[in-house]
């Protein structure tokens, strides 16, 4: 069996996510497979393709640089593996980078850092041709001070706040590497970069940055909120659509 | 009466493009005036509003700076007539930028420059969050060849070859001001500046400047066509979905 790693493009607007689900064939990973499994049968070779992603996007996220991983009995060249999935995706998902690779190379298990970017369009007219890929926000925003609130997240902390995660046995201490924030025009974009991240992590994280911002929070009382480990003294878990996975490092 | 002028952006794919028509309320400018109708009604001054737009844009071209101006009978601030504006209109077409102009402004009789932008993406991977903005054209492009060709299309010329309208007794003499050929990342972006533009022009020069890069044509061929006139003699029209309106100066 040979191994393929593939960067997978989306826009999550019309999907459930990534991972597979028994309730609906729309979810980005399903898509994948159903596709992959149907190659290997048009070769004559029937399997049922597993395909390992990164981590998994909630509905709604988009990816730039999704990193995924699957077994494959065939005889095509990688980029003719590449050309038959686009020819066959539907217009919102697309690979845009493929190579054979070792067969102890793991997607997930490997995954060594990811960044995330979390885009707030800060304006009070609206940006049409950005709509599904930001938060709009008009309102008025204290880039310093949510600034300060990112020196405080940075680092190595129990992230427990910042999860909607039930409570398990599984660590929730995380390193948070760089977070940056941009201002672009009328945007300001946070850029996370970490070794992991909980589940709805960068979402809620981006709404205490916000909240910050706001002047409902102070800087200083960031760390306050690893000690509480409560989630709800974080901040809200803002949508979906501004977020994007934009890469996984090896 | 009041006179205001308008910067409208809008995704145009979902559209029957720009102009009013009698068969359809799907166009930009019918969305506006029964806007603005239902707002002088709700301020109990009943009008039939007429918003003027610089120049028609055809079914699924798109806007960055389309500029309209109308007449009103309101108490209303600019402001906030662009406000109510963008809270009623669909969610692919966007006021931008609203001021109070003098009675005789005509958005369209004034007009003296419009840029237009054309964008081929020149990849063998699909680009899917620019799906509906550029025109996928996967083929080799000897680009130098159609900087050559842009340069003889450059001028004062009779451009009755490119255009698809039937020929009157109107001029089809315009200047192409500028014709910039930039390459950003595997995206070609063509950008057209002139005095004005006949229907379907600004599509069958970018036909014209691909079928250069495809080889087809030579660069030196083009002065040709002006002495030609033949519609059939110039290059094919490509889709509206690369196009987009980019600005208009007085």
């Amino acid at each position: 069996m040979r191994n393929f790693k593939i960067i997978v493009q989306y826009e999550g607007t019309r999907y459930q996510g990534w991972q597979r689900q028994e309730s609906t064939a729309n979810t980005i990973q399903g898509k994948l497979e159903a596709l992959l499994t149907k190659m290997c049968e048009a070769e004559r070779k029937p399997a049922a393709v597993e395909v390992t992603g990164s981590g998994r996007t909630d509905a709604g996220v988009h990816s730039l640089g999704q990193t995924a991983n699957f077994h494959l009995d065939t005889l095509k060249k990688p980029n003719d593996i590449m050309k038959y999935m686009n020819a066959y995706l539907p217009e919102d998902i697309a690979v845009v980078q493929i190579e054979e690779v070792d067969g102890r190379f793991h997607s997930r298990l490997l995954a060594r850092e990811k960044t995330y970017c979390y885009r707030v369009m800060n304006s009070e007219v609206p940006h049409i041709f950005d709509r599904r890929y930001v938060y709009e926000y008009p309102g008025k925003l204290h880039v310093e001070n949510m600034r300060k609130a990112a020196g405080y997240l940075c680092g190595t902390h129990d992230f427990k706040a910042f999860t909607s995660a039930k409570r398990g046995r599984k660590s929730t201490v995380r390193t948070l590497k760089e977070l940056r924030i941009e201002e672009i025009g009328e945007e300001i974009r946070f850029t996370f970069t970490g070794d992991g991240f909980l589940y709805h992590m960068v979402r809620i994280l981006a709404g205490t940055l916000l909240e910050t911002g706001e002047g409902l929070r102070k800087p200083e009382e960031i760390p306050l909120l690893f000690e509480s480990g409560r989630r709800e003294d974080a901040g809200r878990l803002v949508p979906a659509k501004g977020l994007v996975l934009a890469e996984v490092r090896y």
